[in-house]
């Protein structure tokens, strides 16, 4: 186990140009990079950060099994999506067991709202881990609008689409600013629930922050057809400025 | 104004590994470098970027008239910050109007509770403006304690030390997922609100995460001592992890 290394790398919201320092020099040093995508698709973290990694590093894609097409509530999904992660964290420990260095590499930040996590508390109590912070997808969406969100005294709230629409109504009504991630198919409930929280005429619609094909628009003016699933809404806060 | 800029940069949480290459190849590209300090103090974005600057470049302190003497409901603390911002938004503007590139360097990322963006709302609908966006403090503060945050369908709140006792154990009783800012002399309130919460159990208290000298505890474990004001506690979600 000599040398044996997990770093879970933040890569940013999707332009390479977001990739911190460090981040590049642990992909430096990583023998192996683990990266995950739905079965078919490219990587997104690998998109962003391939140019970094040390030559003839081995490449560990991690394929999950299943993403939308069975319901989280589902005893069947978290059956399917526990032993996924289980199988990964192996594959990865059989690497570390070997003295390997490996990096996870991931969207945004690696702690807040990543897959990676599931490998880290599988992962951390049994070998020396590191975590590089990235820059959060939605730092990269309000950067990109250039839309203060947040000051002073607000409270800021993240909240999941897939939440009911009367909490997401509630909570809207109960906050300064929010984000509303993972939008997809629950665009229409999100306006809906937002409009009724009279916060419609500031919220905006980001698709692909930071890639060279974001799309930026008023809530308001979006149509209700189906949004990408990492496309969020920005709700700004800070209404007392001096 | 041919050429003219203003570049608001996320200098990240405190680590200068955490510099981004957008950041810092937008510092080579600036005449003019503006920080915000207390008055009498060094700032702490200077800090962590100034091996960056473009060799010549001009810097341009802001120093904060007042921070904590003064109560923020008080008119006069109002008052005094307007005018604060009015005239380092002048300042700036009359380098803008030469024609040269301005940089506004803001420790963790520019939009998410941090000054620049009182200088953003004055100023980008005059000038050309971009945003690099950063690593936020409270993502160095978790990845430095290694503990996820947020994951899945959690709603993650970020909550001012600030708010009225009553306030914070409301919101952190109603919430997966939290951090408190700006703790300083906050603490015993926090806690108090934490505990009765039902959070105190998994809360971990943070001084300049990802500096050389952070310091991590358990927030049951930290004496009521004053603490630094860029102090935050972290309330992690993520209860039923598959």
């Amino acid at each position: 186990m000599n040398g044996a290394r997990l770093i879970g790398i933040g890569v940013g919201p999707g332009d390479p140009g977001l990739l911190t320092l460090n981040a590049i020099a642990a992909l430096g040093e990583a023998d192996v990079v683990a990266h995950f995508a739905k079965e078919g698709n490219a990587s997104n973290a690998r998109g962003i950060a391939a140019a970094h990694f040390k030559p003839g590093a081995e490449e560990l894609p991690l394929l999950y099994p299943v993403t939308t097409e069975i319901p989280k509530q589902d005893a069947a999904y978290r059956e399917a999506i526990r032993a996924f992660y289980d199988g990964a964290a192996e594959k990865i420990a059989a690497r570390l067991d070997e003295g390997r260095t490996v990096a996870v590499i991931a969207e945004g930040d690696p702690l807040f709202y990543g897959s990676y996590m599931h490998l880290h508390v599988r992962l951390s109590a049994r070998y020396p881990t590191e975590i590089v912070a990235g820059v959060t997808g939605m730092s990269g969406c309000w950067s990109e609008v250039g839309t203060p969100i947040a000051q002073g005294d607000d409270v800021f709230t993240v909240l999941p689409a897939t939440l009911p629409e009367f909490e997401l109504e509630r909570r809207l009504a109960d906050t300064d600013a929010a984000v509303v991630m993972k939008i997809g198919r629950h665009l229409p409930k999100v306006r809906r629930a937002i409009e009724r929280a009279g916060r419609l005429d500031r919220a905006i619609y980001v698709e692909r922050g930071t890639m060279a094909n974001a799309a930026i628009m008023k809530l308001a003016d979006k149509l209700d057809t189906p949004a990408p699933y990492f496309a969020m809404v920005l709700v700004p806060g800070w209404e007392g400025r001096p």
